[in-house]
C-alpha cells in the first residue's frame, strides 16, 4: 500500500537524510536528494547550507517542492549542505521539531539531522537539564547537539565520538560542523546510510535513489557503528563503538525503501519480487488473477504471478492526484477513504478468483476495506497474501508503528485475522521465505516488529513525554 | 507516459465534466466527480451549484483538492451542480477562462461547461459581436451562452436546441438552467459523456470512474448528437441534430481515459492490454524483459509480455511526489526533466535486451531522453513499441496537440524516428491492430490525429486569436 | 470620524477613479493615483492598461498596496491606464463586481470604471436582457458597456454619447477604448472628476490629491454633463446631455474628500475649518477645550477653537495600526469597537468641559460610545458639535448610507438625539452656515442626504436586486 | 514624525511588552495589550500562554493583527500570558529572534521577552558557550534563559536574581516560569514598565495605553532595579541590585511613547506640548502659521502655536493607508518616499512663513525632503523647530539609532545643518527647556543620545556580531 494511505492504518515512513560536501551547487543537490527521498517523510523538510562560517537554514511543513522555491534555495549559500525529510516519530510534530537543527556553540556553528530514534534520549535530556541545559524542541537531535557542546575534548572528531558513544538506538545521523560533514550510523546499523561521489564531492543519503537523480556514483554503505568525517583533506573513518554486528531493518526491504534503491547490496525491487515468489510457494492459491495493492504490493504480486503461473493484472487503479485534504460526503459512501485512492476495475475482477497481494497488515482496517471493495466489484474469491510476516510488535528505532495492542496480529491468530478482514484465505510470508528472498542471514537483521527480538534494549516507557512546548511560527 | 510529463513533449488531457441533479449533497458529489477525473485536466477547476434561483460559483487555478475546501463547499448551496476540470485547449489560460461560466439572462441564471472544442466558435463570435454582444473570455462556452440568450424561442429546450444546432466540432456540454440539468454531445460523439444514477438522482460525467467513486450506477452513454434535459419531472431526450453517426475519439482508449473507466462499452484497461498483445504479434522483438513507461504504458506492456512470453518488469520507477515546481541545477544533469519523474532500476535493466512500451510519440524529445536513460542504466538493446499509430496530425476537437509540423511522425519516416530517439528498433501498432484490440469498427471512431481524416471540417486557421483580454484576479 | 470606523454606524466612502493617457509609466502612475485615493474605497481595487490592442487587467479584494506588487505591475503593459478603488454601493461585493471591467466587442477592447450610481441601471438591464444580453456581474458598469456595444452609431464618440445619454444618476466615469481615454461626468456633476497634466500626458482623477503625489498639474474640473475624449490628436470636449446645471455633492467637503484636495475650486480642509468657525458662531458652548474626533473632525474643531477662543486639544488619540481583523474578548470591555481605534487622554480631559467635534451622526451608535468614553475619562461636560446638518435621508448617487429609517436624525428631533448620545448639548451646523463656509450657493449642490431634495428623480425601489450570481475566484 | 517613515532616516521604536497573570482571557488580553503598543515595534510579534504546565507559543513577522487570528488565539491556552512586539535592535532580524522565547529546563517551562538591550550579552554568551551552552538565536533573551537554567540556587526567585544580577544595560523584562509572572526593570530604569490591575489580575506593560484599551487600572511604575514576582499568593517585590538611581529614557517623552500614555507620572502628550511652548520661548520665529510634521510633531507644534500666538494649521496631510510595499516609478518624482506618506496642502502654505515642527533630526535626509516639499508648495519662509536637542550619539540601551558618524548633528554645527536641510532658520529645544517641560530633574534621566553621558558603561564594540545563524521557517 502507498504511504499516502489511511494514516490510522499503516506504517509511516520515518525520515530521510542527505548531505553533500564541497560542491558549488550544494543547495540544489540537497534539494534533489530530498526530493527523491520524499517517500521517507512528507510532513516536513529542511536544509542547512554553509561555507563553514555562516549557517543558512530553511525548514517548513509539507513537501519538499512546496517548501523550497528559487528564492529560498538562493539564500542557502555555501558548498556544504545537509537536509532532512520527516515523518514524526519521537518529538511532537510542528515546525519547532523540524530538522536539521542548527546552533552556535563554543567552536562555531553546528547543524544536525538524523533518521531513526535515540532510545535513551529522555534519560540523556534529564541529565543535561540537571546541569543547566535548555531545550527548545522535543527532538533527539537537540540532545545530541548538547552532548557535543558539553564535551571538553580537544578535537571535533573526539567531541563527536564522546557524544555519540552515549547514544543507544537506531539512527543514521548527519552533522555539519567546522568545515566538516560527518555521517554516523548506529552500532547495529538499523537505519540505512549510503556513501556516494559526484565528481569530486562526497555525498551521503539514506537511499541510493538519491544518487541516481543527481548522477552520483554509489561507493558503499556506511558500516554499522561507523563514523565518517569528510573534510578538505579527505574522508576519515572512525569506529566510536568498536566492533559492531549488523542488524539492518528488514522492513526497509518490505515496505520503506524505494524499489529502485539498493541497500546493503540488495536491490529492493528484486527482494520484494522474490518475496512474492516465496509466498506463492509457501501459500499457493487456486485463483484466476493476481492483483497487487499498489504501489508497494506490485513487485511481490508480480513475483507471486511468476511463481504460480497465475496472470498478473492491475485490478486496482490508484488515483495519482490524491490531495492532502478532501471533502467527505455526509451520506455514507462505503469504504470512502480507500476509494479516494484506489478503484477496482470491475471488468477485470468480476467473477474472478483473486489473489490480492499487500505488503503488511497493521491495524487491519484498510485491509478489510480493500477486501470489501474488491468483493463488491464482483470477485468470486479473495486470497490475501502479505509480503511480510505478521506485524505483532512496535518499532522503537524510528518507524512510527501503533502501540502493540492496536496491531491486529498482536491480538488475533491467523484465522481470526482472515475472518476480520473478510478474505477467503490469508497468508503471510514466513521468516525463512522472507530471508531467502532477501538472500542474507536473518541474524544480520532487525525484525523486531515481527519477532519481538529487539537488538537494542528498551527500558521504561517509549515516549519521551516532552510535551511542554508548543510553538507556531509564521513568516510573512 | 504520465500527463505530468514534459509539457513540451506530450499530449495534454483536455477537460472533464460532471453534473448532478436534485441531490442534497450536490456540491460534495461534484467535488468527488471532479476529483476522480483530475487526470483529464490539472490547470484549473470550477463548480456551480444552484437550487434554481441563486447560482453559486467557485473556480480556481490548480488541482481540485487545492481549490475547494470545506468553506468553499459550504457556500456552494443547492441540489443541482455542474463542475469542470480543465487543461486549456482553445482560449488562453487564466482564471478568466475557467469553467463553468455562469451568467444572468432574461430567463434567470445559466451556467455551462464543456469538454472539447467548438470549431466554428470564432465565426459565431464575430457574428455576435456585430450584433452588440460583449465578451469577457476567450472561451467557446461564452459564445454558446450568448446564442442561448439571443434565442427568441419560447421554451428552454427550444432555445438550447436553436443554440447548439449552430455549433460544429467535438464537445460534450453541461448546462444548468431554470431548474434543469442538460447534457449535450456533439453529432459525432467525439468526446465522451456518460449517464448514471445515484439513488434517485441523475448524474453525468465524462468517464465512469467518477461514478465508481461516488457509488453511482452507470446507466448508458449519452448518444452522439443527443441532448438530455433532466428536470423534476424526469429525463427527456432530444435530437437537435437529427440522426448522427458516431466518431468516438480512439485516443481516449489509448491515452486519455483512466484505465478503470468503461467508455462506449469498452473497458479502457482491457483495450490497452489488448493493443499490447496486437503489438507483440505485429512487431515482435527478441528481448529479455518488457518494461512499461508508467503509467499509461503499463497495460500494453503487460499485454505485450503475455503475447510474447517475455517477462514483464517495472524497470522504470515513477516518483510519486512530483511537485509542480522544482529547482534545476546549473550543472548539466543529463535528461534531468525525465529523471525527476522516472528512474530506471539498473539492477533489472543492466545487460538486458529491453522492450520499452509507451503510449505515443509526440515531439519525440521525451522518448529520446527515456531511451538514453535506459541505455545509461545498462540496457543491451532497446526495442521501443508504441501502443498507438504514429501521431501525424493535430487534433481540433479538444485535445491539445502541437502544430502538425512539430510532430515527429509528421516530419520523419519510421527509420528516421528510430534513429532520432536512439532505439535499436521502433514499431507502432497498426490501425488494424488497434481496432482489433478495441473490438469495434474503425468507421465508428475519430482517428484524425493518426490518419488526418477529420470527421468535422475545419476551415481557416485553428486558433481563435482572441488574445485581447488578459486578466488576473486576486481574492484576499 | 475615520472611514475605518464602525461599519454599522457611518457613511462609507464610495469609489475613486484614476486614468492616464499616453505615458510610458501608465501602470505605475495609475497605482499611485489609486494609492493616494485609497480613502475613497478600501474593499477592492483594479487596473486596466493597454497600448490600444491587448488589454491587461488586474483586480483584487483589499488595499491597493496589497493587491499590486511588482510582478502584477510589470504585466500591466501599455501607455494608457484606468484604475478604481471601491467601497461597494450598488452591486454586491466580491471579485466579480470589482472594477474596471474589460470586455471585447465588435470594435475591439473596452474597459470602464466609475464612481457613483446609475439609478436607472435596473431598468436598462431588464431591457438589455430582453434583447439577449447576458450579465456576469451586478455592476452598473456592465450595463453601460452593453449599451456601447449595442450602439450602431458610426464613430466611437457617437456610440459613447448614445450610451451615456440613457443614464440617469450621479456618476463619474472613465473608459479606455480604441486608443482613447474618455471621462464623463453626469449632468448634475454630483460626483467629482478633475483633469490634470503630467508632462505631455493627460490624467483624470476623482481628487486633486492624486495629482499631488505624481507631480501632475491640476488643469480644471470636468464640467457637469461633459464628456472629454483624449486621443493622440488631443482632447475634445462633448456635451452629450446639452446644457446642465451643477449639483455637486456637498458631503464631499464635509467628509469624503481628503483635506488636501481642492474640488470645484474649494479646498476641502479650508471648507471644513470654516464650517467649524460657523458652528462656533451658531452654537457656542461654555467649555474648556475643543477636542476633535479624528481625523475628519480635526479641521472643524480647529475652526471652532479659533472662532470661540477655546483651546484646541487632541484629547482623543487614534491608533494608527488598526488592522482589519481583531480579537474580541468575551468579557465585556465597554465601547470596545471604538476603543480599538480611539483612546481618550484622561490627563487632558479629566475635569474639563469638552466641545467634541465630529463630522456627522449616522445611526448614532458610534457617537454614543464616544461620548460615553470621553465621560468615563472624566469630562465634566460634553458639548457635541457636528460639522454637517442632520443626516435624514439616504443617498442614491453613490454614497453608501443606511436606509432612511436607520438614520438617527430621521427618527428623532434634536433633543431626543442629545439624550440618546448622552451629550450635555448637541448642535449641527445649519445649511446657511455650511454654504457660507463652502463659499458657494446652495443651489449648485446636492444636499439630498440632509434635505431630501434629490436632483435626479428616483423611481421604484433603490436596490437593483440582482443577487443571482455569487462567485469566488482563486488564483494559485 | 511617524514611525512608518524612511527607515534610513529615523529612530526606530524598539519593543513593547505585555504580561497578565491569572485571567481566564489571558491570550485575548495579551493580544490587545500588544495591539495597543504596536507603535513600539512593527517587525514581529509573539505571545506565550500557559497554565503553568504546557507552554503555548505563537510568533510571526509583521503586525499583531496579521499574526494572530482566532485560530491562533484559541490554541494559546492558559491563564497566564506574556507578549512582545519588536523592532530589532540587537540580534539580526527574522523569526528565529522573535520573542518571547520559550524553553524547557530542569524545573519545567520558561518563557521570556524584554524591551531594551543587555550590553554585556556578548561577554556572557562567550562564557556560556565555553561551558557548553548552545544558542539558536542572536537575542539577549536566550542568554538570560541560559543564566537562569545554569543557576543552582534553590528557589525560582533566587535563580532569577542570580541571573539578572549579571546583566548590564537598559531592559524591562518579563518572565513566565513555574506558575509565576515576573517583571524586572534594569537598575537605571532606562526602559519603562508599568503595573496595573484588571479585576483581580495583575498586568504589566511598557505603556499605560495598553491598560486603557483593556480597561485595567494603572497601579504604579515598576521601580528601577525592582523585580516583581506575581504568583497565586500575591505580588512580592525584590531588589536584586540593591538601591538604584533612576535614569529614565527622556526620548520616550519626545518620540517613542504614545501621547496618551503616562510614564513615570508624566503624560506624554503634555510633555510634548510643553516642549513646544519652551521652544517658542527659546527660539521664536516671525511666521504666519505653525505646521507639524505628523504625528509626533503635532503636540509640540500646538504648544509652539499657543506660546507664540501664531495659528496652528495641519499643513501636511498624512496618508493613512501607507502600505509596507509600494511601486516606485522610474521617472523621478521628487521626494517620492516622503510624498507617499505626507502631502502639503498648498492652499494653506502658499505664500506663508511657516514654522515647521518635528521631533528630531537623525540623518537629516527626511528633514531635507520635507523642507523641499513644503517650499515647493509655496512656503515663503521655513523655520524648522525640533522638539529635542540635537541627536549626536548612538543609543546602546534598546533604541535603534544609526552609528554616531551617520548622525547629522554629530558631523555638523547648527548653521551647517540649517543649510543642509534648506530651512531659513533651525532651532532645537535646549536641555533646560526640555526638562522644564517634562517637569523633572535632568539627573533622573538618560539623555545619552543628546549628551553622550551614558549611565551604563559600554565596553568594546556595540554589536554582538553573532551572525552565524540564518533561518527561515515556513508553516504550511
Amino acid at each position: 500500500m502507498s504511504v499516502e494511505c489511511d494514516k490510522n492504518d499503516h506504517f509511516h515512513d520515518e525520515c530521510g537524510v542527505f548531505g553533500v560536501f564541497d560542491h558549488p551547487e550544494a543547495a540544489n543537490l540537497t534539494y534533489l536528494g530530498l526530493y527523491s527521498q520524499q517517500h521517507r517523510g512528507q510532513e516536513s523538510a529542511g536544509m542547512v547550507c554553509t561555507d563553514g562560517h555562516s549557517f543558512h537554514t530553511h525548514r517548513g511543513m509539507g513537501l519538499v517542492a512546496d517548501i523550497f522555491h528559487k528564492s529560498e534555495i538562493k539564500e542557502l549559500k555555501g558548498r556544504h549542505g545537509i537536509g532532512h525529510v520527516r515523518y514524526s516519530t519521537s518529538g511532537d510534530s510542528g515546525l519547532r521539531n523540524c530538522q536539521p537543527f542548527s546552533y552556535e556553540y563554543a567552536h562555531g556553528g553546528i547543524a544536525m539531522c538524523h533518521n531513526g530514534n535515540i532510545v535513551n534520549a529522555p534519560d540523556l535530556r534529564k541529565e543535561l537539564e540537571k546541569n543547566g541545559s535548555i531545550f527548545q524542541s522535543t527532538s533527539d537531535t537537540e540532545v545530541l547537539i548538547h552532548l557535543v557542546a558539553r564535551s571538553q575534548a580537544a578535537t571535533m572528531p573526539e567531541r563527536l565520538i564522546e557524544a555519540v558513544r552515549q547514544l543507544a538506538g537506531g539512527f543514521s545521523l548527519l552533522v555539519l560542523v567546522e568545515k566538516r560533514l560527518v555521517g554516523v550510523r548506529d552500532r547495529d546499523g538499523i537505519r540505512p546510510l549510503v556513501l556516494g561521489k559526484l565528481d569530486d564531492s562526497w555525498v551521503l543519503a539514506s537511499e541510493t535513489c538519491a544518487f541516481d537523480l543527481i548522477g552520483a556514483k554509489y561507493v558503499r554503505d556506511i558500516e554499522p557503528g561507523e563514523m565518517v568525517v569528510i573534510e578538505d583533506t579527505g574522508l576519515t573513518s572512525y569506529r566510536p563503538f568498536g566492533p559492531c554486528k549488523p542488524h539492518f531493518c528488514v522492513f526497509e526491504y518490505v515496505y520503506f525503501a524505494r524499489p529502485d534503491s539498493t541497500l546493503e547490496g540488495i536491490n529492493v525491487y528484486k527482494a520484494r519480487y522474490k518475496i512474492g515468489m516465496e509466498l506463492a510457494k509457501e501459500s499457493p492459491a487456486e485463483a484466476d488473477i493476481v492483483v497487487p495493492v499498489p504501489d508497494s504490493g506490485v513487485p511481490p504480486a508480480m513475483g507471486f504471478a511468476e511463481a504460480s503461473g497465475i496472470p498478473f493484472q492491475m485490478g486496482l487503479i490508484r488515483n495519482h492526484y490524491v490531495g492532502r485534504t478532501f471533502i467527505e460526503p455526509k451520506q455514507s459512501i462505503r469504504n470512502f477513504g480507500v476509494k479516494l485512492k484506489l478503484n477496482p476495475n470491475r471488468e477485470l475482477i468480476a467473477g474472478k478468483r483473486v489473489v490480492l497481494v499487500d505488503d503488511s497488515i497493521v491495524r487491519g482496517t484498510t485491509s478489510r476495506k480493500i477486501v470489501e471493495m474488491v468483493r463488491a466489484a464482483g470477485a468470486a474469491e479473495i486470497h490475501m497474501r502479505i509480503s511480510s510476516p505478521p506485524t505483532k510488535y512496535s518499532c522503537f528505532y524510528g518507524v512510527d508503528t501503533p502501540d502493540a495492542d492496536e496491531l491486529m496480529a498482536n491480538k488475533m491468530d491467523l484465522e481470526e485475522m482472515r475472518k476480520a478482514i473478510g478474505a477467503d484465505s490469508l497468508a503471510f510470508v514466513s521468516f525463512e521465505g522472507m530471508y531467502n528472498a532477501v538472500g542474507k542471514p536473518r541474524e544480520a537483521h532487525c525484525d523486531a516488529c515481527f519477532s519481538g527480538d529487539y537488538p537494542v534494549p528498551i527500558e521504561g516507557p517509549r515516549s519521551p513525554q516532552l510535551s511542554l512546548l508548543k510553538i507556531h511560527n509564521k513568516k510573512q
